[in-house]
């Protein structure tokens, strides 16, 4: 009887980890994200209960888990990406220490810089990209990207969760100084088949991103030039 | 004939990715780093060709790489954590770009909340840090930190390859304006069984710091408050 955290990873299910994979194949239950690839689903035993987490406020999942775990069932709580990155995951487990149940976090493959790296675009490159910068382009509370102090981090910047506000985030950064001409890159399904790239610069990306489809990432810095020395190609990626 | 730049995890070998692992398994060649888990080369097939990487410098590892692809070797390129995050994998598929030949990346779990989460953090936290700002601690160039622009980042602050200057990495951001009080983690060996954590803050982490081993990550903000609420407990964890 033990909840285990699983990372899913960005997409492509053969990104799982191995630990993750062997713990879905032998759950009682599997309570499941919206965005895990519904091969990863099929993993689990015939007999495990299979239970999307779509439609469920974070308070139910939190429920959820702790009620099948009080059954006694082994629970695979299986989440795109890592729980921990933008992936609530703390707060599922702050529920299962209040309940006095035993868990784990079985981290997954994080969209930072696989979702990148699958675009040809790596986070960090000597000489050009020694820092990395992560936010949420989206939060519940619709609040506002401090632009002044992403603006001045150096390095790349990955926005997650910002399609929707793709041009707001990239004139909130040359309002702050970045310029117009800083590549910039978005990237809807990365790591899938159906995965679609546009690398573009932060004068162009609202424009750019308006035909892309969720889930996307936002890339934006020098290493976003580096997508065409690895020569992106192909019908999946074009230039904007 | 493909070289398959592979991400190992942040140490424990149930950390591969799946595809990773089966590349590993039917490679001819694998060319693989340090801090790469035994368990992981041992998986190689019996015939396969074993290289640790230590020893070489980097254009080296270039040439040797592009030299067994020549060769018409299946190279499998198995690096610590993800290739792309401070991993230098992009030197390598530039080299691979120039010579012409077949690559591709497969990205593993990275240390950036991996190794957080095995000592009871996470990075992200609905309320607490919806930002995480990556960086390293050591470059070859021994470039000063931008500790103005970090201490003004907000959110968790995870630095790679720090312990040797986890002091001076502190006592720059308590300069830049942080708190000296800022929850502060130094995990040494993540996600191994030899993993040791010291809980702290900026004002003692230099010092905290000074017992641990190679390789580790610092990890600082609100988060690391979250280590204890985790029951982060044993011998292997303590408070400095």
């Amino acid at each position: 009887m033990t909840v285990h955290l699983v990372g899913a990873g960005p997409g492509d299910p053969g990104l799982i980890t191995v630990r993750g994979l062997d713990l879905v194949r032998r759950c009682d239950a599997l309570v499941y994200d919206n965005l895990v690839s519904p091969e990863l689903v099929a993993e689990a035993p015939d007999d495990a209960l299979l239970l999307p987490r779509d439609g469920l406020k974070q308070s139910e999942v939190n429920e959820l888990i702790v009620s099948l775990a009080r059954t006694g069932l082994d629970v695979v709580r299986l989440k795109g990406g890592d729980p921990y990155v933008f992936g609530r995951g703390g707060e599922e487990v702050l529920a299962l220490v209040a309940a006095g149940l035993p868990y784990d976090v079985v981290p997954g493959v994080s969209s930072i810089a696989s979702v990148p790296a699958a675009a040809g675009i790596p986070v960090t490159h000597r000489g050009i990209s020694d820092r990395v910068t992560v936010v949420a382009g989206s939060s519940a509370a619709g609040s506002v990207l401090d632009y002044a102090s992403l603006a001045g981090s150096g390095g790349t910047i990955v926005v997650f969760m910002g399609l929707g506000r793709a041009g707001e985030v990239a004139s909130g950064l040359v309002d702050a100084g970045l310029p117009e001409s800083t590549p910039a890159a978005a990237i809807s399904h990365g790591t899938l088949p159906e995965q679609t790239v546009v690398v573009s610069t932060l004068a162009r990306l609202g424009e750019a991103a308006e035909t892309l489809a969720r889930p996307a990432l936002l890339v934006i810095g020098e290493v976003v030039s580096l997508a065409r020395a690895a020569r992106l190609e192909g019908a999946a990626a074009r230039v904007a």
